[in-house]
């Protein structure tokens, strides 16, 4: 193996392709990124038992001899960013050790046989259904907040995406609240899969500009195609739950206030609140509506919401201010409308007259 | 006590007077800030056994009614930058009660009893000098790294103030490297303190502007005054070693090279080596100068110092990339100079034919 390639290049597919990656993986070949130096370029290829994240270098590259060689993520990504020039010059010198020059600096990294890097299906097998990319990660930032840190319920800690005559639903809960979030689309296919929160995490951080991409729907994993690069996830095992009845509660008393007015208020109401609850109480009615928080230690503090308007009976409801301040800016509108039923009943929180991005949280008791 | 006052000004004070708190002070009341409300202005305390800070308010406030209480530093803080508006009104309601409002915000925080809160003697007493505020700042910068983090010998903690014949001299050294600063006073004085190293990192924050400071030196503390802040330190106990033998030997071999160069190869070089230990090797001779570093492990690297000018005989020396690079910031200069006199013996660096800044680096032992 022998190349020179543009070092910003390879930089740029070393940093996105070592997201997959897991430095702690139990088979330490998996701590490498695979260099495979074909005829028509340099294919990188990066995996873990969850994700795995492959790429094709065809410019900016001259290819002297093939070869494949798998270098540590870790030092070939600290290396190329670190090394000075426009250009470097990799080689593999003696088995497995590859030379990484460049103007004055000479690394010699010891690297492994990609024989023993394991063999990943990245073809485009299963339902395939294409979106744009900026809608595709709009979805995944308007949801991926809500799912769960438990790991008792595994299907909890993924992002549930749902495809029915043309409609997609992505849903996302950890049962203390919920965010769904659904979009038009046009090709005609069914699936009801759950999507790891990690994968997904990571597959937003490659999508760096506005175009289509393809997506490749099989039972127990998804294969995107963005650009150049290839992602393949496995997906999450069990039945998500029906969540419908949370988002078709409509409730019957309703709030509108703006945003950053109540974010403010919400802010500052749970200051004094326990910071691992981070519970605060609204207080509703036509004159008043008041968010407060108490804590007999420390002391109190009270928000009058002078910018809200209540339309309903008098109320009192309790929930963590964290929920109710990531689901306002999942929504991301200038004014919010909060939907009621009672007390202790989840409430909803939508944009002002629609319906394509959801939030419900769930209150608590409180004496 | 009762008054209102500009809220941007109680925060910037608040946010400077609380680097005197101790979180985890064993004496609650020292959690808190001091409020003292007199007929001409607020006076701000804050303090832990090491370092107190006092600052005065009389711009941007009216006094209602003087009286005096204890407010959590923490929240005390947090409430002030999050509050919205431009003043605030603060009121002792109840015993220690005390209620923070503005516009649509009303906090009631239980405070303590200012009698309980130590009592902190900050008369300007002891021998007093002046200096300017950057130059005190520049000399803490140029120093402060080189202190050790290690307890066992605590004077090494802290930075040796000596001023005798109109000289200040300043040093640090965790007994691996040293870095020494020199500057001409004005005041005709004499003594030989160490300053703990916390002390000296909350006094460069509460320097925002080139003004005169005046220091009052005890025996056993320092009082600063800087424009409205007094703030008090103990000294660290302990005669502080005599390290006028690393600084006087000046080495008969020199190399002389660009800064920015050199940081870029020892950042380069150190890649590879042993994150704790942090080792790199010189190989110096008037031909060719190569750092390098190698890991049987990972792999090695050499980088080559075409930009540096030797003069001496052949030699190799090996030592820490952290500490050389610390000194090469420290020293801050386009070109440095680094004078050798032999494989185990300490080198320094400097800048080109100045000796207001000496860095000592001592070497270790390689096989």
């Amino acid at each position: 193996m022998d190349f020179n390639i543009n070092r910003l290049v390879l930089l740029d597919a070393l940093t996105k392709v070592s997201r997959a990656v897991s430095l702690k993986s139990p088979l330490p070949i998996l701590t490498g990124i695979k260099f495979d130096l074909l005829e028509d370029g340099l294919v990188l290829t990066a995996s873990d038992s969850d994700i795995s994240i492959q790429t094709t270098i065809n410019e900016g590259i001259i290819i002297n001899q093939t070869g494949s060689v798998v270098l540590s993520s870790k030092y070939i990504l600290e290396i190329i960013r670190k090394i000075d020039g426009d250009t470097v010059h990799i080689q593999v010198v003696d088995g497995t050790l590859t030379r990484i020059t460049s103007e004055s600096s000479l690394f010699d990294l010891n690297g492994s046989k990609s024989f023993d890097f394991p063999r990943i299906d990245l073809n485009k097998n299963g339902k395939h259904f294409s979106m744009k990319s900026y809608d595709f990660k709009k979805i995944i930032e308007k949801t991926l907040f809500a799912t769960s840190e438990q790991e008792t319920r595994p299907v909890l800690t993924g992002v549930n995406f749902k495809v029915d005559q043309h409609q997609l639903v992505c849903i996302a809960t950890d049962s203390y609240r919920l965010a769904q979030v659904s979009m038009p689309i046009e090709d005609d296919i069914q699936f009801n899969i759950v999507i790891p929160k990690k994968s997904l995490n990571q597959i937003i951080h490659i999508i760096e500009k506005d175009e289509m991409i393809d997506l490749y729907v099989s039972d127990r994993k998804v294969l995107f195609v963005i650009g150049q690069y290839l992602v393949l996830t496995r997906l999450i095992d069990g039945t998500y739950p029906n969540t419908s009845r949370l988002v078709e509660d409509q409730g019957s008393y309703t709030m509108s206030i703006n945003s950053s007015a109540l974010l403010g208020a919400i802010s500052r109401a749970s200051l004094l609140s326990d910071e691992q609850s981070n519970i605060v109480k609204l207080t509703m009615s036509p004159d008043e509506n008041i968010l407060s928080s108490y804590s007999q230690e420390i002391g109190s503090v009270e928000e009058n919401l002078t910018k809200a308007f209540y339309k309903g009976e008098p109320m009192t409801i309790s929930f963590s201010a964290k929920y109710l301040a990531d689901a306002i800016r999942s929504i991301g509108t200038e004014t919010i409308q909060l939907r009621f039923t009672e007390k202790m009943r989840p409430f909803q929180i939508t944009g002002l007259d629609v319906n394509d991005n959801i939030q419900v949280v769930l209150p608590v008791r409180t004496y």
